[in-house]
């Protein structure tokens, strides 16, 4: 009998918006152990080319599994759109669940007309990851997708109610929701727009739901864990926390993703 | 006689807000060459600590002055603020000029009665570098500081006028503004800032007067190429441009920053 059950799930993001897949994570798998990290000095990764996100997210994952974990969540969508492939083969025979495929299984069954619309950053809408993932489910669907950057800067500094975030909002989805046939869904394809679905559901209307690729992930995990017999069966750890920057702003912003407290002090920094 | 005179002027910043600054010194110096850097894969440095935007900083001054360069401009004004100590050591004997006491300068030549409003990054508004270079030409200023980090993101993807920028402006700006003694001048401590001037002096009011240290770091390269009969005598090479990620992207909103076409095919990706 192998111990590898008793290992944490490893996640990590570009910074602090995956902690709102380790919240529906550790909401879904209340037994389970987990190591975060977030790569806090050279986040965002929206922005990037392909080549560097692959780059940094492979540095990542080695950084994460070298922790001893049973399995590895990509949280970012940037890094799983565009690097779920190297970072399966790294980490290997480590199985590796990014939050695309999660969001695009979630988004059909969320759009019974088919029509789906995507908000995501430059690097995951330039990437078509959402496209491909959503037309191998659902070949006659139709996507519509559009990058919302300003989105993050706004979640990071915690400016998610008012004028301003339904101004922003507004400005990015006008396109998208002013057409004769409406999209049934939109997808929140980054880890920072969950911060914003209030003011975001507000501008889309109660006609389009909102799908968030956290919830399907963590079930997503959860069926895996369970088919390979690894759900933990002794009582779980506390999450460990790694950062390559900025522990204090990581607890200090990270807690409104996360839901629940963070000790500043108890964040390994590391460098990669 | 050396021919040091005929070497570019070297200039990094983060990423593309530094371009502001580089416009200012080819309109101040149109007989100079330059090789400017911009840190594209690991931008922004505003959110990073200092010891991680002092190690990545003296790296991109290592590259640039390995071009061979007769001065070094750091247009960052975060790197300026944390790390010209650093920079200055490892560039010597090379000369390098930050933005931050050409700001602080000019900012106690823009306010007469020495009430001076600072917006910068969160790391220029921690380390409070504004704050110190002006208390040691003024010791009796009265500053105060605002860190204003939607601004970049406004900047980069050029949403500089309009409503959402102005509503923006006055949430950051209110508190500053609104006060028996209004500040004199406002120091826009962030390159990115200058593309947002129009909005911001709306919001200012004609009374106070925005300082951009990109002039008067202009006015401090020349001086110091005077002084040590560094000039160019020949006829400028075109400038050259270096990046750490997404050419494309830099080019683009490079040239909103720069006032003039940048050609993405010619510039250099190098890794750091």
């Amino acid at each position: 009998m192998s111990d590898l059950s008793e290992k944490p799930i490893g996640v990590f993001d570009s910074g602090i918006g995956g902690l709102t897949v380790m919240r529906a994570l550790t909401r879904r798998l209340p037994g389970e152990s987990f190591v975060y990290l977030g790569d806090t000095a050279r986040l965002p990764y929206g922005t990037k080319s392909p080549d560097t996100v692959t780059r940094y997210a492979v540095q990542c994952a080695g950084a994460v599994s070298e922790k001893g974990i049973k399995l590895l969540v990509v949280a970012c969508n940037t890094a799983s759109a565009v690097a779920i492939g190297p970072l399966t083969k790294a980490l290997y025979p480590t199985p590796v669940i990014g939050v695309i495929e999660p969001g695009a299984d979630a988004a059909v069954k969320a759009a019974p007309n088919g029509r789906i619309a995507v908000i995501a950053t430059e690097g995951t809408v330039k990437g078509g990851a959402y496209m491909r993932a959503i037309k191998a489910l659902k070949a006659d669907a139709e996507v519509v997708q559009k990058a919302c950057p300003l989105f993050v800067a706004l979640a990071e500094e915690g400016l998610t109610e008012g004028d301003i975030p339904e101004r922003v909002a507004r400005h990015y989805l006008e396109d998208l929701l002013n057409v004769a046939d409406k999209p049934d869904c939109l997808v929140l394809g980054c880890t920072h727009y969950p911060a914003l679905s209030g003011v975001i559901a507000r501008v889309a209307g109660p006609s389009i739901k909102l799908v968030d690729s956290a919830e399907t992930t963590a079930e997503a995990v959860a069926r895996l864990l369970s088919e390979h017999g690894l759900e933990r069966r002794t009582a779980p750890t506390p999450p460990r926390f790694l950062a390559t920057d900025a522990p204090e702003r990581f607890a200090r912003v990270g807690e409104t993703f996360l839901g629940r407290h963070i000790d500043p002090a108890k964040i390994e920094l590391i460098d990669l």
